[in-house]
């Protein structure tokens, strides 16, 4: 297998193989021992503040000096909160979490406070990261530009060929086909209310026959074969998330690394109840209450707000049914050891040229 | 590429090519197009009186000698019609096709009539049919059994590793693994009324993986690269639908096949407005009606029988807002002209072994 090609070389890599950014999971000793092991680690700060964003640069960039992926959320806050949807989703949460034996404290509309991404930028170039990649939307155009003419290599998140599209309209250097098998939240930015639907074996042919930049596959990839196919349909390099969810730098608690070994794909459902966007994850008692209780969900920012301190009470207290369990649909083919270990496994199975 | 493995050699075919079985589609001149050209034709046949599928296939063996498949619709007729659910969901027909200018007729419980796929496997036997592959179930056990002491080669359908063990386990000869991305009906049937949702990339793998019997991959696949992959993924088949739609053999009208050519990959969406069993086709006003009525549908056989003669109207009166347009998501890459042609220009571009 060809172990270089134009994306290898714009990404500074020795292997096309790429860890996904999985916000909650990825640390940053995960993104080094892929970048030390030659593929391209990506940290998530997607929402986190200027502050924990630089210190989790500098931490990982402690850990290894090749290059690594920062990846940003690029949609925009919020201007208001609906009040009316504030109330009812609080009351229907400090209900579940009184009957559940959790904590929740409920906030005025005025107490919730949004990172955007316009505030990392300063902070990518002052670091020097190599390669930004973004899901949930396009970078405004002057954040675009600044970043590109400073040399940074720009990877786009598409779930359909239209948004792949839009991308490639605005100047990204790449962009990530991410088919439904994918876990974690979807992309998707044209028509985000939508269910979402194309699966890798539609979405990645197409982007590759209509884009001139390097398309890279997401979703369901965890082997030899499965990253032999997305070459085979045209795929520049290959994505990986959740083979690395039980990885011993996974920041998993052990019940969810449980959970994710014991799925079944039809375990892993779209859900838009723990954060107002859909995402793929193990199903659970939380999902179902939520989905269960027919209540319109807030915006992003605000559900994701409301739910992450229950998700993080769950997460100390190892409670599997009330965490976010973001989890692929072959998410069961996980390997528990070090990261590099489950890295390097797969790059022996590929058979590189040298 | 390999052109035979242990699966040709069971179903006695020259590629390892199948047409997939599309009713309302796919007629008798197809599927002998695509035997004839060394692949396997399939003829659906599910849910059709004894005296219509042995019209079929009597028509199909005039156009063929060779081997071609028959699919089965192998789940149950329902003992009782919900009258409160049937009444809700003629008065909303009756009023939708008032308000659209198409002919409605009540119907009371008992003149619906359903055909068992019992009725029509003496008549398989008669014909000497070499294939028989079906969906939504599993045969039961004494037919799997005569069909297979016949000599019969048994095809069964899975959305998820879980049916697919089923389907092993109860004796079939090889498994399609469905795809999210095909069109037309999901062959679920462990949970069917839970969206659908595994995508091939993690499907075909897994059961291949899990499997002894020869697994056939069905879902997104219209040209070289993508036959290549599924065969990377361990497929020892490849079951192409939506690339013959608009074929000259297809039964489906021109308006639909112009859709089929338009539509994006986000256009094919999962409903189960027509026939009250999820199915993959393009989004148009009677499927968003539904929908938004809320109102609880009928059984399979009885929402798809209060339906068909809207669905054939609109067909006659080529008017696409009104028929069940079944495709998948990479539909658009239909290629228009023969059969036959379109099959022995994939086979020409798959440079088989000879």
């Amino acid at each position: 297998m060809k172990r270089q090609n134009t994306l290898t070389d714009l990404l500074g890599i020795h292997y096309p193989l790429i860890q996904a950014p999985m916000l909650g999971i990825t640390t940053p000793a995960m993104v080094a021992a892929v970048s030390n092991q030659g593929g391209l680690g990506s940290l998530p700060v997607g929402g986190l503040s200027p502050e924990q964003t630089r210190t989790l640069l500098r931490e990982t960039k402690a850990k290894t000096g090749k290059p690594f992926a920062v990846n940003l959320f690029a949609h925009s806050i919020p201007e208001r909160i609906d009040e009316d949807q504030l109330t009812a989703m609080q009351d229907f949460l400090e209900k579940f979490c009184r009957e559940h034996d959790l904590p929740f404290t409920r906030r005025a509309a005025s107490a919730f406070q949004f990172h955007d991404y316009r505030d990392q930028v300063d902070i990518l170039l002052d670091e020097q990261i190599r390669v930004v990649s973004f899901t949930f939307g396009v970078l405004e155009q002057s954040v675009v530009d600044q970043l590109s003419q400073s040399g940074t290599v720009l990877v786009g998140t598409a779930t359909s060929l239209e948004e792949a599209l839009v991308l490639a309209g605005r100047g990204v250097h790449a962009v990530v086909a991410q088919g439904i098998e994918a876990g974690g939240h979807r992309g998707t930015f044209l028509d985000s209310s939508r269910l979402p639907q194309v699966g890798l074996f539609s979405l990645l042919p197409q982007l590759v026959e209509h884009l001139e930049q390097p398309v890279i596959a997401a979703g369901g990839i965890y082997d030899r074969k499965t990253v032999q196919a997305v070459f085979t349909l045209g795929a520049s390099a290959a994505q990986i998330g959740s083979l690395f969810l039980v990885a011993d730098e996974s920041a998993a608690v052990e019940a969810q690394k449980k959970a994710v070994l014991a799925s079944k794909s039809t375990d892993t459902v779209l859900t838009n109840a723990f954060t107002g966007r859909w995402a793929r994850g193990i199903r659970n008692r939380f999902m179902e209450a939520l989905e269960a209780s027919g209540l319109a969900l807030p915006d992003y920012t605000v559900q994701n707000s409301l739910t992450a301190p229950i998700r993080a009470y769950a997460q100390a207290t190892n409670r599997a049914d009330f965490l976010s369990m973001w989890a692929g649909q072959s998410a069961s083919k996980s390997v528990r050891g070090s990261t590099a270990a489950i890295f390097n496994a797969l790059v022996s199975s590929l058979d590189f040229d040298a």
